[in-house]
């Protein structure tokens, strides 16, 4: 493969029957390389040509596949949904929200900090802020089961509102290590749990509007 | 004013007797137009010479005393410590929670939006981002005594942490509106402070550590 020889993947037959060949494996390389120079340089280190040269694909694929740093990162985090994660089920609401918090956590502080670095540049791009937030959305979503299982156990009451339960676990999390960038503290995933599960038992996040008394 | 003749504010006795006066007096407009180029134009339209012209302020002034952009931004977020402001005393917890979280909501959605600017720029300046940590800091700091106060009232129990609840109350407002970005929902700021007074009467901020059990 040389600069001034596109690759000719898109048109050939063979690789429009095998959606895990050949484009599935460049798409692969692309975003594996947008991970690692992410994380080695930052969103200011990303152009589509150091990404292009990492992966070892001609600049012109990357150009007409992803159009901008922007389009690439959108890939990445919607990529990220193309798995089969789902929360923890460990029989125990507060348990299973510790568990979500604790994978939260090592998430976020993880180094490389690719998430964190997604998160940061979330803020540059608004392709990469959009598909961050479908990728919230598709792990919250997956989370729901989470207060259902709740319920139906008997823990929770029927008309818990799930996403506001699950905001309530997390946010905390998001909070100390995004925003406020406090040092990492072993108990915040069980602690933030926990506090959610002591509201859910208190009718924090009863669907029925019976609180208009603020 | 011209290009050529940087302002010699800093030596000049008077200035320095009047704290109120001259010196003062610049930082104000350099801060105002550091505030007034991130409302319209972003962090990346930022530059220190941009602001020293919007502040009618020769850009040597800018450069020495500000150095660059992370300096101004940072000298924006000490700035705005430097203020008597007090959180809600309604003799509530609850209420005086959903006034916090509705004054966060009003900032975190405000035109020009400020506030979030400032916390996206923390993302690329390491020095705003260690004054937005301040400005953090001081603000849960002054916030502390919303807890006392309830403890007082014998609202909650005396060893409740205080700072835990703020971010268990206030951490939701910052999750929707600054990552998640979801749409303003005018119950949030209620809803969220409801749920951290619910959680801290079942006993989720108990300062000594009774449970062990997740």
């Amino acid at each position: 493969m040389t600069p001034t020889d596109p690759e000719p993947e898109d048109a050939s037959p063979p690789t429009r029957r095998r959606p895990g060949g050949r484009t599935a494996r460049i798409r692969r390389q692309v975003l594996d390389a947008v991970l690692a120079e992410l994380g080695e340089h930052g969103y200011d280190g990303l152009t589509t040509d150091t990404v292009a040269a990492r992966a070892g694909v001609h600049r012109t694929t990357v150009y007409r596949r992803w159009g901008d740093v922007g389009g690439l990162l959108a890939d990445v985090l919607d990529a990220a949904s193309d798995d089969d994660w789902q929360p923890p089920d460990t029989g125990s609401l507060e348990v299973d929200l510790t568990a979500l918090n604790q994978e939260i956590q090592t998430a976020l502080t993880a180094q490389p900090p690719i998430v964190t670095a997604l998160i940061a540049a979330s803020f540059r791009s608004e392709k990469a802020a959009h598909a961050q937030q479908r990728l919230w959305e598709d792990r919250y979503a997956r989370c729901e089961i989470v207060v259902d299982r709740a319920v139906r156990r008997g823990e929770l009451p029927p008309h818990t509102d799930a996403r506001r339960l699950l905001i309530a676990a997390t946010a905390p999390l998001y909070h100390h290590l995004v925003l406020l960038r406090t040092p990492l503290d072993p108990q915040l995933p069980g602690q933030a749990a926990r506090t959610a599960a002591l509201a859910a038992g208190a009718g924090a996040f009863a669907e029925l509007p019976s609180a208009s008394d603020a």
